[in-house]
């Protein structure tokens, strides 16, 4: 692996190092409305049905990326906004996100989820569908109450798509006639979806022209793109202790990623026929993940997976040209190059 | 079980007795809105993720009562609507609703819903939550669409009080310390909050005033109550091939519902011994839910539940006195009675 994840840190000099990666910087800057809207998050999940709040913190507490919420922020910042009502809506977006991620758990039976146990290995299968469904409406109630229509509509389209995403994915699972475009489709559902709608709403309560708001959409869509693709590398090729949850899920789950599509497209008969029966049947040996990361190795499916994220990357950044040079977007840009070269 | 659910169509002379129950015919008075309301239910549960409609479909065919979205269009109805948009709400409803039932199906893992075979045990636990997700978001862009935000608000609430109302019942489950107030909490969240809200969203559309939209919540919410406590009794009294869903599984699952809590206090230390057994700890055997059923007719546990419903039915009547005397009106409050009456 060495080699291929490598640090895109350079337009810093190399005599002032940053200090944390660029999403660490981009939290630190924006840190007076990441702790609003953390503290949003945690008075917004109260219920008086004591498993909610008790679930959701499991979640909450396992210290999440809040990558969302903070392109939410970002967005806003980088739009002139000047209000608090991005705060409120940079935690609907978390709420959405960890509705599916509690949806997810329930649905992939993975074992673990940001280092910690899943919330249905502790809870069980039952308590987090429906808590999930709770935070989905109290995100939504959030956005009612916040009375804008175009938020309301983006954040339900992204949630439709979210949903079609994940459903598509449950449908090209196991099956290895599955072509790249469907890849995309998927994973422009289950990721790049929500980072695009938590990008667009920041330049939409900061009243912004359409032409920037999809610039916006545009940038979140991609750095999506980005970082689902790297996510789907990293299942193959991360340290698992530092990745801080289990590598070979999308293997075991038997999940066309990207870097099996390719080794399989380049396999010859003997590697599709460990496809075969490893992915299409499910029949799995403990060696047979070891085999896999080898077949993955051989092709050089994890350099094309990290090279078609930096193209990307790439278009994120080249969708923020239109923005002004402030130090926000600076750091929006940055955040692109993280999302290819982060090890977890 | 018999002469526990009498019919009370006596507001019909015997000479010219009513075809069909109530919702039957509330259902025919209101046909042309009804077959609109199907039609958008069909049109918009498209997505061209195949699995999502045929999913949606296995629910759809099956031919539900399409009890929630009649109740929005006979109160917009009632209340002098005109326009068109109450279909599209309707059609919103019974997606929030269908969502819940695909949510449930996974949780409870029961065996029948609806005469079919439930989804999950023809699609496995995956689909049904992702497409529940997927209707869900759909029933709010159709909303968002619609673009009123008192009924956003009126649904994103009961659909947050929804969710409450599933995790309480969870929380309560296997546990008998759970009391009545605790389970009325939990029928008003899982049942009653969107009758009320499908009933009130009638009123909205119509631009009634708030007494009018309070009304018609009242009517609804104590609807629901009627609803779910005649749905609890069924679990332990119904036929089992007239009801077309498995007898038991409230029994089986360790719900704490109304006729148990009755019995469990009416009886002995032996009694008591066997609830614990069987419902705390859910140690049961073939032979138990017979004995289930014993226990709970000889302290008249259906007798009392089907008392409470119908006092949930007259506060629904009365609810309705302010409303002009209208046909619909009659069908709405003949609708109350039906719900406690009904043998399925």
């Amino acid at each position: 692996m060495d080699g291929l994840l490598t640090s895109e840190h350079s337009t810093y000099g190399a005599g002032n190092p940053p200090e944390g990666d660029a999403l660490h910087r981009l939290a630190s800057l924006l840190a007076t409305d990441m702790a609003a809207t953390n503290a949003e998050i945690v008075a917004r999940m109260a219920s008086k049905v004591e498993l909610i709040p008790q679930l959701a913190a499991h979640l909450i507490a396992a210290g999440g990326k809040r990558l969302r919420p903070l392109l939410t922020l970002a967005s806003a910042r980088l739009c002139g906004y000047r209000g608090d009502r991005h705060v409120r809506l940079a935690a609907c977006v978390e709420f959405i996100h960890t509705a599916t991620l509690l949806h997810d758990d329930v649905v992939d039976e993975s074992g673990l989820r940001r280092g910690l146990a899943s919330a249905n290995s502790v809870f069980g299968n039952k308590a987090p569908v429906l808590v999930g469904d709770f935070l989905f409406a109290r995100a939504f109630e959030l956005m009612v109450a916040d009375g804008s229509l175009d938020v309301l509509r983006i954040l339900c389209k992204a949630s439709a798509t979210i949903a079609e995403g994940e459903v598509l994915q449950l449908s090209t699972q196991n099956d290895l006639r599955t072509d790249i475009p469907q890849y995309f489709k998927v994973i422009e559902g289950k990721t790049a979806a929500l980072f695009a709608a938590a990008c667009e709403i920041g330049a939409v309560v900061a009243q912004r022209d359409a032409s920037t708001c999809a610039a916006l959409s545009a940038y979140g869509a991609a750095l999506g793109m980005a970082f689902q693709l790297v996510d789907d590398a990293l299942d193959y090729a991360a340290d698992q202790s530092e990745l801080g949850k289990t590598v070979g899920d999308d293997f075991r789950e038997g999940k066309l990623t990207y870097p099996v599509l390719i080794a399989y497209a380049a396999g010859d008969a003997q590697e599709r026929g460990f496809w075969h029966r490893t992915i299409e049947i499910g029949d799995q040996t403990d060696a047979d993940l070891a085999t896999a990361f080898g077949l993955i190795a051989r092709h050089d499916a994890i350099g094309q997976t990290i090279g078609r994220a930096q193209m990307f990357a790439r278009d994120a950044k080249m969708s923020l040209g239109v923005m002004p040079d402030e130090p926000v977007r600076g750091l929006m840009m940055e955040a692109a190059d993280y999302a290819v070269s982060r090890r977890r």
